[in-house]
Order: C-alpha cells, then structure tokens, then sequence
C-alpha cells in the first residue's frame, strides 16, 4: 500500500540509511519537468544552513529515470530516485536495544517480525518526504496549467498562535504568502516569524523539540472536485496528509474552533461578485459535502514535536529494563518547518488527482 | 468511489427521498449477524423522541437481501437495504432556485450539470449514514470476535467543553463510557450532559443549530496495524470519517492542543507492565509513525452546526438576486448527537478492514 | 473484492436463492435510463420458451432504487435489483451432501468454512449475471453517445464451428451482425444456427450439456485506450469476462491460431483511408501493446458445457463415499446461449471504464 | 496504473532506452532475497548467446535500493532497478516517420499526443518485463515456503503442437519438467525443441518471426484460492499475463477445446485418494468459479509472433504515403523463448498476491 489513491498517484520507496530514497508517479503526458526548478523545490525542505534544522547534509538531487523525454512527462511513470549520502548509521545501533519513545521503533519492530531496518528510522523516515515533495512538484505543474496555485506555511509554533486573516479564507494572495512564506527560515508569513526562530533555537539549545500546526491554502479550483462517499476532498486529503510522519490532526475551514459556533454563524451565506457564485465567509473551507465549492481550499495540520530529541528520557529497553535514553544523531528541533513543502506539494498530488478524476466523469 | 478502501469495505447507495438506502459490505464468512441487535444498533442513530433530534420519523428497519445465511455472513457480499418512509420532498421544491447556505446544493448542481437529485440533500444527506452504521454493526461483531471494542461521544457542544480524563488514554473501560453515553439523549458520558441538552433545547428553539465534537475511543488494537506510506491508521480512519457528512476536523491523542508541547512532554515512554510494553501517556492517541502502538486509539472529530436551519438567512437564488431563506423541513438542531454512532460504527468498518490487512501481511 | 475496477464500475450482491439479486454502479450523471429499454435487454439473458434454456421462470425485472432521477442518472451510484422469484431451494439439498462434478461447490465449502449459502450455486450463479446485464446496459447508453457500439454471438457450438469473416475484423456492420444474432433462440448470426438449436436439443433430451464459443466486436474505439501496464485493454476486459461463471479462454483478434503465423503474416500494415490510419488486416483484434489501435476491438471467449446436468455421474460424497450423482433442477443445456449477452453487455461496462480514464489523462 | 492489483503489488517502472527499467514490491517481511539467485533467474530471460534470440547484450543485473535488510524484505517496498546498458537509440530514429506494422507506435503516438518516448518502444518494450521477472523471483521465495511451485513452458511453436500430457493436469513433477526446460536454448520439455530449435533458427535467417503457446503448471494451490467477482482466480492471472506484450489469448485447463465437450465429459469428477478431495480429470484447470479446486492450476497462453522483422513490410508513414519498411535493430525472432519465465514470474506475483488475500479472509 505504497501507492496513494486515484488516478494521479504516487509510489514511494526507500529507507533513511538505505542506498536511494524515490517515488514512481503516474501522470498523464506533457507536463513540463524542469529539473532545475525540481531541485529548487525540493531545497525547500532539505536541511539548510539556518541552525534550525538537522545538521544531517543531504543535497537532495534528484534523477529522472523514467517517464520524462524531452522535458515533458510521457505518460507513463515518472520515476525520480535520490541519493542518500550523509546517512550515519551508526548513530541508530542503540535501537536495537531501546525503542525510542514516541517513535515507531517498538511497534513496527512487532509488525514486521523483527525484519524491519531499523537504522534512522527505516521507511518510517522524514526522508522519505522528499521524493514525495518531487513528485508534488510535477503535480503543481500540471495543476500550474489549470490555474490551480497552493501554499503552505507555519501558522503556529509552541505558544506563537497565528490567526488567519479572514481575507485569506475569501480571495487569498498566494502568490504573495508564498513569498514571504518561503524567505524565512522558519517558514512563516507573520511577523511574529522572529520570535518563531527564536524559539525554534531556544528548544534546540535544549536538546528539545516543539510542534505546531500548518496552514494550507488553495486557490482555483472549481466546484464540483470530490465525491460525497468515500472520496470526499477532506478524505483524500486527509489520507495523504495523514501519511506525513507526525502530522497528528486536519480540520479544514475554520476547524475545531468553528464548529463551537452556532448554524446561523457558521453557514457561508451566498453572494454573486462578477457573475460568479461566491460565499461571503468560508469557514467551510471551500469543501461542502465533500466536494469543493469554488472558494478557496484552506485547511490546517497539526504536527507535533520531533520524537527524536538528545534531551534525556526515561525509557525500558526490549528486555524491559528501565534506561535512560539520549539519542545521538542529528535532528530537527522543529519538523514543522520541514513539513510546510511537503504538505504543499503532497497536497498538490491529492488535488491533481482529483482533477483528472472529475475530468473522467465530465 | 462509492466504494470503501480495502478488504472489508463498504459500497453505499441511495438518497433521502429515494425508495430506499443502503450498503454493500464485503466481509469474512462466519461473522454472526443477528438482526435484532443490528436494529438496537441502527435505532441509536435514529431521531428518537427525545425532543432534541429531527422529527422526520424514520423507523430504519433494515432487510438483508444477500450474504447472510442461517444468522452467519457467508464471505459473498451482504447487502443491506433500508426503506425511506417519512420523506417530504415537497419541502424541497425550493432548492430548485435557491441553493441552501453552507449546504453542498451549489456545488452539486455544478458538479453533476442539473441531473442531480436535489430533494433533501439527495445522496448528500445524512441518511445515508443509516447503511453505514449498518454495515459498521457487521465490522463491530468481527472486532468483537477478536478482542477489539469502541466508544463513541459527545466530548464539546457549543460552549460547553469537557477534557478527556488521563486514564482514558491508557486505561479506558469502554463499557462503561458505552453504557452512560447512549443511556443519555444528548449522547455524552460528562456530567455536563443535562447542560448539553439545554443548549440543544434552546438553539432548536431558535430554528437555530449548534456543532461540537465526538471523541472515539478503540481498544484491543494490538501493535502493527496500519502502513506508514499511505495507509496509517490516522489516513484510513480520517479517509473515513470525513465522508461523513459535517464532519470539519479529525485529530489523534493530545490533537491541536498536544503539538504545542515540547518533544520532552510529548514524547510517550514506555514502560513494561504485566509483561506488556505500554507506554506511560498517550499522546499519539495510539499510533506513531502511522502504525498502532498497542494502546489505545483515541481521537476526535469536530462536526459543524447543521447547515439547515429554519432561521432566515440572507443569501441569493440561482439568478443571483438576493433572498431572505428559510427551509422548512424537519432538521436536527445538532447533528452531533446522532454523528455519535456513526462515527463509532465507521470507524468500527475501518478496524476490521485494518484487521484483515494486518492479517494478510503475518 | 464484488467491485470491478476503474471509475465506471459495478458492486454486485445477491444469491441464486436469496430474495433478490442486484448491482451497485457508479458511473457519470446524464446517462439516459429507460426502464422498458432496460428490461428489453435483460430479457435478452432470461430463460425463454424456447425450449433450449433452463425451465426456470424468471420474469427478471429490474427495479432502481437509487441514482436515477427524471429519466438520467444523477452521478451517484445506481443501484439496481431484480427479485428471485421462482427459486426451488429443495432440489438442492443434496449439496450438503454431495459436492457436484465440475462445480465450485467443493472449494467454497473449504474457502467459505462451511459458511456458504449452497443452494443454487448461492453467489456463484449465474443468476448474478442478470443485474451485471443490466449495469451493462447504462453503460451501453453511456457508449452510444461517444460512437461505441457492440455486438456478441455464438461463434462455435460443440463440433460446429465458424470462421469469422474477414470483414468483420475491418469493417463490421454490428447492427446488422446484432440483428440476426438476436433474432434466434441460439444466438448466432451464422447459418448454422438451425444445426446449432438441433445439437442443444439433441442434448439436452440425453440430460447433457454443450459448450462452444462466443466472438464479441467492439467498434468505434478511437486509437489509445488501455495502459500497457496493469490496465491494458486486454488484461480489463480479460480480468471482466473471467469472472463470469463458465468462461475458460479469452484471445483477442485472430487469437490461439493467429500467433502459429510468421510475423510477416500477422502484423497489421497501416493504410489510410479517408485521412484515418486503418490497419488492412487486424490480426491483433484492434490491440497492440496493450492499447486501442482504432481498429474494431474483437475477441472470443471460451464458455465450458453447463455443469449442472441430471445425467449420472460417478462421483464422492463429502464423507469420501462413491455415489451416482445425478441433479434435478432446472439447468441450461448450454448457458453459452445466456452468456451472448452477459459478455456484449459485461465488456460495455469496461469499455466504458476505460474510455473514462482516458478522458482523465487528455 | 502502473502498479498491479491487490496485496502483492508491484509498480513498473522504465523505458527500453532509458538509463534503468525497475520495480516497486510491496510485499510482507521475511522473504529470503538472494541476489545470486535473483541474478540466475533473471538471466533465463536475458538473450543469450544461443543465436535465436535478441543479440542486444544485456546482463540484467539486478540492484536493490530498498526494501531488503540483512538478506530479508523487511515489510517496506522492495525497489529493483537494471541498468540499460546496450541500447542503440539511433536505430529507432525512423520511429519518427512511420509507426511500424503490428507495433503499438501509432496508436501511442495519438494516446500520449506526441510526447512518447518512442526508442526501442518506450515503456511499450519487452524490456519492461525483465524487472517483472526480478519481482516474480521475490513472489515465488514467498511461495515455496508455502509449497506452492510452478513452472512455464513452451507448448507449441508455430506448425510444431504438442499435447499436454494428461498426468500434468493432475499430478505434475514441476521440479522435472523445469529441469528439462530451462537446459534448452528453446525453453521447452518435449522431444520436438530440436525441430522448434530449428524452426526460429530458419525463420531467423529469413528476418521474419514466429509465435506460439506457452504452458504454465502451478502446484500446491489449496482449494479456495480467489473470489467469484470480480477477483476470479482466472480474472486475476489473465490480468497480469495479458500486460505481457505480445501475449493474445489465455485458456484455463483444456480451454478452447475442451469447451466443445459434452457436460458429462467435461466435468471433473471428485474421488478421494490419501484422505484428500482430488478430481480424476483437470478439464478446469484447476479453477471453478473462479475459485482453486486444489487441483493443480493449468493455463496456456498464446504469443504472437514478434513485430520487429527486418523482413521487407509495405505500410504507410505518418503522412500517409506508402512505404516499404524494414527495422533495423536487434530482435527476437521468437519473443516466446524469452517470454517462458516472464509468465512463470509474473504469475507468481498474482499467486502471491492471492494468498494474501485468502488468509486476510481466515
């Protein structure tokens, strides 16, 4: 089960200290693949210099070995592999003695009879994320092409809570967010990123981790993507989102906070504004019954503190002995910031796939 | 895609004022069916006369017309057909004109170029969850067989907001939280029920809604259910519960509120008790890195106000001049209420369905 | 797994002796449905008063219970079931018994552990071939508007065997190839028929049964559907027409004969005629590659002597014991007969899945 | 749709003139994978230096990048890729001009509106099946520690048909007839592979091809294996066999012929011999309805001859002028040689994939 849903999907392989991390994508033919701006995208979410991310130093350069022939996707899979250079294994040896806590380790040491491997976390990986960010990135150009644009940044880090603009929900300027967004280390376009970045130093100094959440938002999609059972647009969404490691919560709209109002509040009431059927709130999140609504997508994930942490915990060991537990290696203070590319662009491989789907039923 | 993912999965049918609504399931044989209890269980979901629910007055007898055999599924497909006795689509004819506020109306008649059913929501309707609690009985019985029980509540209304004890996470007596949950029209296991139903009380009284959110509880999961790419336990369960209709948000464990930790807190250890690894808190609500953990799954979903209300509200009709709208018809104040079973039996199809999976890869 | 694949696609249920038999099918809104159409075609498959089809007297009328309002389907799922009326359950009790010769009775006693419905081959019959006809049918409407028609007849009947006319492989007029075939009880457009119906009376009066072969041609595919891997035409339409009961052998064009040429034989060279690139020969059966060429799709199916005869036959009984086994009942000397229309209408149903991907990948 | 269906998948990967062709396994943990032995079996498809196949020289040497851990699958997708080293692109630059007779070229051309890679046929290329044998080694490790083997087998080659001895259908010595295929250049058991040796060797030297009928036995299937729809046993085989390229008909036990038998000699009859259920004929192949009988799995595919001659063909080019064609290149004059052990592997991978699925169902 590798493979996401649907008709534009993707196959995702490859383990932390393996040779070669990579994904094979289905997509239809002629989607433009320029392998400068692949590898610019996929930058976004590699460790960088900033001192707030890992310290593992990994280039991310991806190669084409299938599916794309003069610059254009074929029409038959896409495959990108990309190279695992700075894996230091011998950082993960303890795991075969501790299971780390808050991490997989313990369950999938039982889900697959010991023949799991183990190093860095295996397939359970952040690495991972990477080919899915590559393959995310063909997904936007195709989604490019129908005047469908998405961006993501931190909306809320530790304490630091953020509040959407209401103007955001209605007739977001992404090209401007992602702008922002994407020029700061901390990946947020609020003017608190400052006292985000320190924060992000202050736990790192720590030995500490410290999560938050995500806003998502996606401009240009028609009414009428999704199907009510069981492919609604929260579904697939959520499905794929939910496949990020440590993504823990979704709501869309106004989420969690919104459905505490009352029905006479929370209804997008009706308007038409230059001959086009709008809503003059969206705390639907431009998704009703499932399928898009015409206003802007706009979703939020939550994603919780990075489980690896040098900071010392007390743990048992697989004899069931309790130990005190530090791990070494080298670990992002804040996977937060890390994920905002990924959520984008695995967000972008839902929605293409939605679109050919309601391309299908035209 | 009416179809759920998987092996044990669902195929649902019908509208709100179709002849009937219904449910293929595919499932094991010898999974004991006795069509009293899947009565009791359907009965939860009906709107009872409790005042607080919708007055549409629908008995929900389901009928088998395949797959069971002398009270046992035969491992061929059950199908389950329910009858609509109590429609009134004469109080629909306005949605010809006028799409409903919040509603999908819109979208649909984008979506599917005029030919869709619009009279009371069509196959949009949350009648459709009457077959889905259904066929989750089935799924709850296979469960049942093999140590795996779930609960269902109302955990927020409105204002009124309740915080999951501690020994819930790592402790919970299912039965018990079952037997105060459904004992209570307002199907919460809090103190706070009799304020609960107040607020329904009053909202109704308005011709005005109110939304919350549903706390599910899953015990008996043993570790390793679940694939980390892209089938985790978090994308199948969130895949599922955001088909159903109102839901706005799904998180596991600690949620929204638990990313805001620092890794130290989060992060849960594990200790050994009874010769078996369980880990101290349960934050993870029961599945890291995608997989089960062995504890229990808990998470929440937020379900909006129901769109139909018989306030008025202001809006615009499919000419785009403005209208003052008020639907007739008989609404739940709060579907909430009636969501609980739903999401409990849901979630009940995706277990089993987990289940099997986990089964096929031993 | 009662769900065939794709995005145009049918869930089927029921029964030989359950109350009814039935399909769910999910498929685009605006299809036009016509209820005495429908019921026009599945009487194609219903056992007549010919003379040369089982005794049992099935009206077979279909009722929609979902997905179909003022005439076209909605886009939501079409469930359509069809009531079991004439059912003799007795003549099969000495299933428990005995398990029949050639029949699947034996292995879904292992594979359903004893849970299965027995009677009347339960959920193997070909009884469930009637709803598969008539969500045959919508998609037969769906194929009409976009130019795709198709026709299936008897190409062979025990020693009695055609050769298909080489214009057929070109050129084929299917209306006039459907009108003959449907006009006669034995369903062939040859000449022979008037042998063919005397060899199924012949055996039916010895309490035997006959097999033979059925030729389908598919005409107005355009060039470039199917995908060469897993989904190419062949291998949907094979993955389809294998699941009806009685099929042994599926081969496209000229199929088991064909591949004995040499290569300079068998390949199709391209001319153009009227500015459209036709092949002067269609060895391949309007597949190459996995792919549509826009030549006629043509393929032949084998289809097995009816199993259930009353002749006696030396076999075990489930306690290991030899028996003379000869079964009442009312059987079909020859279901090929039945199968004519269960295959054109079952493939129309993949044609029309397939052309809808296509459309997804343009 | 690259990936294959259910448990046991696989997702291709590759072009003919690409710089790899490779796979995706998702399959369960604890495999034993030996690239020594993997090596060994791909090579039973690698031209070789026989004379009567393909000279392109290619040592298909497999590398994993994932998924095999200490010599073990470890759960987590297996990725295979093989290096192309031997391609000469220029040879195919005539593909630009005239698409060739029996190919799929045009009608790529049209699906994929131009953007195909069309050297040496893409991902349309024989080629494409070298890591489907790497993935079927995978599948049937997985499978002999089930007891489960099978062997493929050439059984008949142009004028030369040989008889399936009636003793394979019931009680076959699969290490025996494997033997004696593979030690012979022409890949099958019977006396005739010198006349069949002689025969591709002629029409080699004439630049023009031959097919024929490949055999494929499978033991130790117990009964139960598959699902009546739309997973038959047979559905799912002739699914994956027909995305072999060239391959144009599979039959099930006595196929095609026997089909033109009475019923009472048709029907295999059970008898009881080391207190097991066993049929004293096979005319099923081992499957009914769908389902494995127990009986060994018997099947028999038909393979064109290939399309590549450098035989003189008169065709049309792109602008629909008549030309005389004639493909340079290296070819097979026989594709079946080599397509002996793609159809064993690849049926393993369905094999495999249903056994998964039958103990989900336990």
């Amino acid at each position: 089960m590798n493979t996401s849903r649907g008709l534009f999907r993707v196959t995702i392989f490859g383990e932390s200290h393996g040779s070669y991390v990579g994904v094979t994508v289905d997509c239809p033919p002629g989607i433009p693949v320029d392998m400068e701006e692949m590898q610019s995208v996929l930058s976004l979410r590699s460790p960088g210099k900033s001192g707030i991310t890992s310290a593992r130093n990994e280039e991310d350069i991806p190669e084409i070995i299938s599916g794309v022939f003069n610059g254009f996707t074929t029409g038959r899979p896409v495959t990108i592999v990309i190279k695992n250079r700075d894996a230091h294994s011998k950082d993960y040896d303890i795991l075969k003695e501790i299971p780390r806590p808050g991490h997989v380790d313990y369950a999938a040491h039982v889900k697959y009879s010991g023949f799991e491997d183990y190093r860095g976390g295996g397939s359970f990986s952040g690495r991972l994320t990477a080919p899915l960010v590559a393959a995310g990135y063909i997904a936007s150009k195709y989604l490019e092409l129908r005047g469908i644009t998405a961006v993501s940044f931190v909306s809320s880090l530790g304490d630091i809570l953020e509040k959407i603009p209401s103007e955001w929900f209605i007739n977001p300027n992404i090209e401007d967010i992602r702008k922002k967004t994407y020029s700061r280390s901390v990946r947020s376009p609020f003017d608190s990123y400052i006292k985000m970045q320190k924060l992000v130093e202050k736990v790192r100094d720590e030995g500490n981790s410290i999560g938050g959440t995500i806003t998502t938002i996606i401009d240009g999609i028609s009414p009428g993507m999704g199907e009510p059972f069981f492919s609604s647009l929260e579904s697939e969404l959520s499905s794929m989102l939910f496949s990020i490691p440590g993504i823990k919560g979704v709501e869309f709209g106004t989420g969690f906070e919104g459905v505490h109002m009352k029905g006479s509040d929370f209804n997008d009431a009706y308007n038409v504004s230059n001959d086009a059927f709008r809503t003059l709130s969206n705390n639907n999140g431009g998704v009703a019954g499932g399928i898009s609504t015409g206003m802007p997508v706009i979703f939020r994930c939550a994603v919780r503190p990075t489980s690896s942490i040098s900071k010392v915990q007390e743990t048992v060991n697989y004899s069931g002995e309790k130990v005190e537990f530090s791990l070494k290696g080298r670990h992002d203070p804040c996977i937060l910031i890390r994920a905002v590319p990924v959520i984008e662009y695995s967000a972008s491989i839902v929605i293409a796939d939605m679109y050919m789907r309601m391309m299908a039923n035209a």
